[in-house]
């Protein structure tokens, strides 16, 4: 099954962008008349029959529409540190796509050595990985902020840690006031469905940043014995909460 | 903290290879009397000190030795059909380390693409890995073989599945003669310790394979509700294990 991704549906009519055009018309030799199927990225597919087949500009109108199209049973917010090397963090956008997210936020640690981040490449891959993985929505990419802010957006409101939402840091570091928990277990403990799980960079998260966490309510773990690189912890953690909802 | 590979150790002597030896002595600047720890991949530590500080050949007496160092508790053979991006394949075999697996199969299937392997550079990228994720066992990766000798040899004598030995084969099409159950239900109501886990090509696994191993007393899986790549998939299997165990 093939999905083309637009970000124009106004009304009945779904226009697809240059690219997935001349991907439809020029690569896959569809022409008006064919059905095709859409996603805009927020969980709806959208069956559609191509009315325009312009290579530049396809429009198609939409036929039927089927509502959290391939989503899953929980949300997963994943702030993670940038990676030294950016191949890395790419990799894993795009495999903890396949597996299944929501929100994704580039943080910058007191450790980190790569402090800038451009989220429109990481955008990019979320999209062709969600239509790879058959999923209508694509997870969002937020602006990258500092662990420090991002820990402090957590404790207002509807942000805040409750028995609906479970905060998650994962650091390496053994720290007797703080004692990690397995993250497995602390995924089975709990009822609600919205997670957010912190990932650290290479040095790992700093000590003030763990204590201002907890602080804040997040639950320290640990991913099981094995040390990860930070992309695969990210994805480890991902993969620990599509395991607890399967 | 560092460690360094040998498959050279003889008696109380271990000898690193040229490259580990300039790693060694001219990267990291060690000289003669320093501590170093080496593992050789099957599982044990070597806490050694260098006796020849050569750049092309150091060699180490050991102090003490520590076996099963970050090991994990079960056995995994993954059996994995090569991609058509090699790369991809790499990056599984990788992560996989890190998450810890102990045997690697390049099985090719009726519906490969790719049918040719080369084991050297994979084995070279999984003593990296286990290294870097602090694991004195490095996983072996056989010659590759078809997906029907594969499971041709798992229906003999120590091979075959038991109470002890788990075989599971995980595809993507529904076939109402073989169900596929959870793997995560399969894998919580196994009691012994030793995994086999087939994972198909982009193709997937023929019907005729998946007959022929159902008959060799594998049993057939789903990873979930996701679609996942060929090397998401044989992640995801080793993270199921990874979790199950933990």
């Amino acid at each position: 099954m093939e999905l083309f991704y637009s970000n124009d549906i106004d009304g009945n009519i779904c226009r697809l962008n240059q690219d997935e055009s001349a991907h439809c018309i020029k690569v896959l030799r569809h022409h008006c008349g064919d059905k095709i199927n859409i996603i805009n990225g927020n969980g709806t597919l959208y069956h559609c029959q191509i009315t325009s087949d312009s290579h530049k500009g396809v429009e198609a109108s939409i036929l039927s529409e089927t509502e959290n199209w391939g989503s899953h049973p929980y949300r997963l917010h994943l702030a993670v540190c940038p990676t030294k090397n950016n191949d890395r963090y790419e990799w894993f956008a795009e495999k903890a796509c396949e597996i299944g997210f929501d929100e994704l936020t580039p943080v910058i640690g007191d450790h980190s050595e790569r402090k800038v981040f451009k989220t429109v490449r990481t955008e990019k891959i979320l999209i062709s990985a969600a239509k790879q993985s058959l999923k209508a929505s694509v997870p969002s990419v937020n602006e990258p902020i500092s662990v420090k802010e991002f820990i402090s957006r957590q404790t207002c409101g509807t942000e805040a840690a409750s028995d609906e939402k479970l905060l998650l840091i994962a650091y390496c570091f053994e720290d007797e006031n703080a004692p990690r928990r397995n993250i497995k277990n602390v995924l089975e403990g709990f009822d609600g469905k919205e997670i957010i799980i912190m990932i650290g960079p290479e040095g790992d998260f700093s000590r003030e940043e763990a204590e201002k966490a907890i602080e804040a309510g997040f639950i320290p773990v640990m991913l099981g014995n094995s040390r990860l690189r930070t992309e695969t912890a990210a994805l480890t953690a991902a993969s620990a909460v599509y395991f607890r909802y399967m």
